[in-house]
C-alpha cells in the first residue's frame, strides 16, 4: 500500500525549540489535516516508518499520534494504520463576524501601491534618509544611562511622562501659547489627541467643522465615530472664515479642526487675519477650536505666525502638536495643550483608551529635545524641506500642462495640484503608475466638493531629483492626456 | 509720580532664549496685565525708565510697548506716559466647557493615595526592583546596532511591526492558539485592544457580559463607550458559566470578556470544564468571547490550562496578550489575536484611533523576547512571584480576622479577600492608610454585586516582608474593629 501521507509529511522541526518535538510534529500534522493537505481518509505512516522518515524517536511520533487521536484528528484500525478522520465539523451556531461588523460607513483607504520602483509622491512622512541614526542613538544611551530607568519602563501616568510633560509645557509657555489655566497631555501623535477628543465631545449625529480638502485620517477618524463632517473650502488660503461663520450658523457644528500651518493636503497656511476671524466667528458662536498643528514646526520661508491658540483670549481653543513630522513618526509622541477642564477630560479618555503613552519613546524624545539634537536635526530638515518644496514648484511650472494651477506652500510636506479641466487625476492614477510615478487623488480628500483634477502631492520624502524626475513623468501623462482630449471631436459636434 | 507698574515689572527673561527678548517682555507684561498684577489705568514705564532699570536696550522696551498697544493692553497718552488699558473684554460668549463635557456617568478613579510612607497593596503592576535593567540595555543597544533602524524610526503599519506581528502569530500557532484563518494585530497592552474591540462591536446600548468584580479599567471603558455592564459572579472560580448561560439569554449581550488565567482582581483561573461551558454557552447564542489573557503568563503552580480560544473551534474567540505584565509596563504593548474579519476592522480603527503602536517599544521588546532574555526574566519573575503569593496567603491565614475569606490563586498579581460581616472594607480603608497600609476596597471593582468585606490585595508589587508586615498592620485594623462591633449592643438587644 503506497503512503500518500508520507509525501504531505515533511515538516520543519526545531530540536532545540521550547516546544517539544512531538508537540511541534502534531501542531504540524493537524495543521496540514486543517488546512486539507492530508486529505479525510488518508492513510498516514506507522510511527516507526515516520520515524525513520523523519530521523526521529519512534516515541516522538507516538505522542504526535496520541494528541492528533485525542483532538479527534486520526483515528487507528488495528492492522490497517491511522486515518486521517478530519478536523471535527464546526458547530452549527458559529460566529457571524460579517453581520456583527457590519457599518455603514466603510473607512476610505488609499489605493494599493504600484509595483516595481516607483517614485511615490502618496505619503506624506519624512524622508528615512534624513534621520540622524547617530543622534538618535545618542539620546537611547541617554536614557538607557539614566538613574530612574526603572521608573521609565514602570506603569506610569495618563497625562504622560512627567518630565516631558513639564518640559513642553514650559515650552509652550515660554512661547505663549499657554495661558495660565492651560493643561498639557501627551498623547500617541495628534491623531490621538483628535481620537480623544472626538471621544470626550462628540454626541450622535453631531457635526464637526473641518477643511475641506482634509486628509483621510480625520476623514476616518470622525465618520468612524458617527459625525458628519461640513467641509469649509481650504484649499487656496486654508480654512475660509466666510464660510466657517456661515456654517457654524447653519450647521452647529460641535468643534472645529483648523490646521493653521501647511495644511494636509492643501500645504497652506491660514494667514493672520483669517485666523483671527475664524477665532471671532468661533467664540461667537461658542464652538471649541482644535488647532491642528503637526506640520508647524516645518516652516522652510516666510515669518511664522501666532497659533490660533495664542491668539485666543477666550480659553477655546485647543493646540495640537507633536513630535512625528519632525523627527521619527514611527514613535508615537503628540501632545494636546488647552483649558484644564478639557484636559482633564481627555486624561480620563486617555487612560481608558490605553493607559499612557509609550515611555521609553517620550524619555528619548525628551532627550533628543533638551539636548539640542532635536533643533539641530529640524535645522537640516527644513534645508533638505526647502529643496525639496523648491523641487515639486518648479516641476509643477516646467511640466505640468498649461492651466494647472498649485499651491504653494512655506513649509510642511504637501502641495495641492489642480489638473485643468477635463483631466482627471483619479482616471490618470493606473497610466501614472504603469509609467512609474504615483500620488493621492483628491477624492481620497474630498468632504463635500470633489475636484476631478485635484491630487496631492506628498515631496518630504522624496529627494530633489526624484522629484524631478516624477514630476517629468507626470507631465507626460498628464500631457499626453490632455493632448488626446482635445483631439476628440467634441459631443456637439458628433 | 508714583510709578507703581515698576515694582510689577520684575520679569525673568533669557537672552539666549529663542524668543526674542522684546516678544518675552511683551508676553510678561501681557501676562500680568491678564492676570491682574498690573491694574487697568495703572501706568506702566517710559521705556528709558524700564531700559534702565532690567539692562535693556530701550528698543527692546519699545517693540514690547508697541506689541501690547497692538494688543490693546495699554495705551499711551501724549506727555503723560503709557497706561494699562486692560484685557480685552473676554467676549460675551465663550466656551462653556463644562456645558460642552457633560457627561452622565463620571468615571471611577481609584482614592487618593496615602501620605507619607505606606504599604500600598493597591496597585496591580509588576515590581520595579526586578526590572532586569541591563538585559533591558542590551536590548535596546542590539536594536539601536541594527541596520534597518531607520525602518522602526519611520511611520509603520498599523498591524504592528511586521517582525513582531510574525513571531508572535508564529509563537501562537507553535502554541496551538491560532486557527489557520486567524490574524494578530499590535496594540498598545490589551487596554487599547479591548478599547478597539468595543469601538467596532458596540453600538449604542449594547450590552457586555463582564467578571464581577472587574478591574476598574474594564469599567471606565465600556461604561464610556456606553454600554451596559451584565456582571456575572466569577469571586470564587472565574466567571460562571451556568450564570452566563442565563445572562446569554436574558441580556443578550454583544460580546463577553472573560479573564481565563489569574483575574484582576480575583485572581482566580477558569477550570477546563468551565471553558468548554463558557465557550459553548457563547457558541449556542452566537456572541464573541473576548479572553483578556494579561496575566496568563505569570503561574506559579499548577498547570497551565489550554486557552478558552485554542478550544474554540468556531472562531468566535479573540485572545488578548501582552508583554506589559511579564516584562515592563511602561512600554505598552500587546496583541489580539482571532478570526481575520474581526482583526482587519480592528486594524482599520487602530489607524483611525492612534496610527500604530510605537515601533522603538515594539522592536526593544521582540529583540527581548527573540534572546530569550524575556524568559530568563519570566522564571525570575515566576520564582518572586511566588514567594510574593506564598507571604500574602500566610499573611491573610495568620492575621486576618476569624471568618475572612480569600481566593488561592495560582499566579498573577491579585488575590480577594472578603471580610466577615459586619467589616466594611471601604470604611476601614481610612484607619489602615493611618496606620501605613493601602489596598482598593471591592466597590472599585464591583459591577452588579457589591460586598462590602471585600478588597483586593495585589501583592506583586511589594517585598514578602512588606507582605507580611502589611497584613500584619491590616490584621491588627481588622481584628479591632471586630472586636469594637462584636462590644456593641445588637439593635435587638436595645
Amino acid at each position: 500500500m503506497v503512503c500518500y501521507g508520507c509525501m504531505n509529511i515533511q515538516p520543519k522541526l526545531d530540536p532545540h525549540g521550547e516546544v517539544p518535538l512531538y508537540r511541534q510534529l502534531f501542531e504540524y500534522i493537524a495543521q496540514q489535516i486543517r488546512t486539507g493537505q492530508l486529505a479525510r481518509g488518508e492513510r498516514i505512516p506507522a510511527t516507526r516508518e515516520l520515524a525513520g522518515l523523519l530521523g526521529l524517536n519512534r516515541t516522538t511520533i507516538s505522542a504526535a499520534y496520541e494528541m492528533l487521536e485525542h483532538e479527534g484528528l486520526i483515528s487507528g484500525q488495528v492492522g490497517r494504520g491511522s486515518f486521517v478522520t478530519g478536523a471535527r465539523p464546526a458547530p452549527a451556531a458559529g460566529i457571524d463576524w460579517n453581520a456583527l461588523l457590519e457599518h455603514p460607513d466603510a473607512p476610505v483607504s488609499a489605493p494599493p501601491g504600484p509595483a516595481g520602483e516607483t517614485i511615490s509622491f502618496a505619503l506624506s512622512r519624512p524622508s528615512r534618509d534624513l534621520f540622524p541614526l547617530d543622534e538618535f542613538r545618542a539620546s537611547c544611551e541617554a536614557v538607557l544611562a539614566r538613574r530612574d530607568l526603572a521608573d521609565i519602563l514602570q506603569l506610569g501616568s495618563p497625562a504622560g511622562y512627567e518630565p516631558l510633560r513639564r518640559y513642553l509645557l514650559e515650552e509652550a509657555r515660554r512661547g505663549g501659547v499657554a495661558a495660565p489655566g492651560d493643561d498639557l497631555l501627551i498623547t500617541n501623535g495628534c491623531q490621538q489627541a483628535l481620537d480623544l477628543i472626538g471621544r470626550v465631545l462628540l454626541r450622535p449625529g453631531d457635526t464637526v467643522a473641518v477643511e475641506d480638502p482634509i486628509y483621510p485620517g480625520l476623514k476616518n477618524l470622525l465618520g468612524g465615530m458617527g459625525a458628519q463632517l461640513c467641509g469649509i473650502p481650504a484649499a487656496t488660503a486654508g480654512m475660509d472664515p466666510v464660510w466657517l461663520e456661515r456654517a457654524l450658523d447653519r450647521d452647529r457644528p460641535r468643534f472645529i479642526v483648523v490646521t493653521s500651518n501647511f495644511q494636509n493636503p492643501a500645504g497652506v497656511t491660514v494667514p493672520l487675519p483669517a485666523r483671527h476671524a475664524l477665532l471671532d466667528a468661533a467664540r461667537r458662536a461658542g464652538v471649541p477650536v482644535i488647532e491642528n498643528d503637526a506640520y508647524g514646526e516645518l516652516r522652510y520661508s516666510g515669518e511664522p505666525l501666532p497659533a490660533i491658540k495664542q491668539l485666543d483670549e477666550s480659553g477655546g481653543t485647543v493646540l495640537l502638536r507633536s513630535f512625528s513630522k519632525v523627527s521619527f513618526p514611527g514613535l508615537r509622541v503628540g501632545w494636546a495643550l488647552g483649558p484644564k477642564p478639557l484636559i482633564d477630560r481627555l486624561r480620563q479618555a486617555k487612560l481608558a483608551a490605553d493607559l499612557h503613552t509609550d515611555q521609553l519613546s517620550q524619555a528619548v524624545l525628551l532627550e533628543f529635545a533638551e539636548s539640542g539634537r532635536l533643533e539641530a536635526h529640524r535645522a537640516h530638515v527644513l534645508r533638505a524641506g526647502a529643496e525639496r518644496l523648491a523641487a515639486t514648484l518648479e516641476g509643477c511650472r516646467d511640466y505640468l500642462p498649461a492651466g494647472t494651477r498649485w499651491t504653494h506652500p512655506e513649509g510642511g510636506m504637501n502641495v495641492w495640484v489642480r489638473l485643468p479641466e477635463p483631466l482627471d487625476a483619479g482616471d490618470l492614477l493606473a497610466r501614472a503608475q504603469r509609467e512609474g510615478v504615483s500620488y493621492l487623488p483628491g477624492r481620497y480628500f474630498a468632504v463635500s466638493r470633489t475636484e476631478p483634477g485635484a491630487l496631492r502631492l506628498s515631496f518630504a520624502g522624496l529627494t530633489p531629483d526624484q522629484i524631478r524626475n516624477g514630476l517629468a513623468i507626470l507631465g507626460k501623462v498628464t500631457n499626453a492626456e490632455q493632448a488626446a482630449r482635445s483631439a476628440e471631436p467634441s459631443p456637439a459636434m458628433v
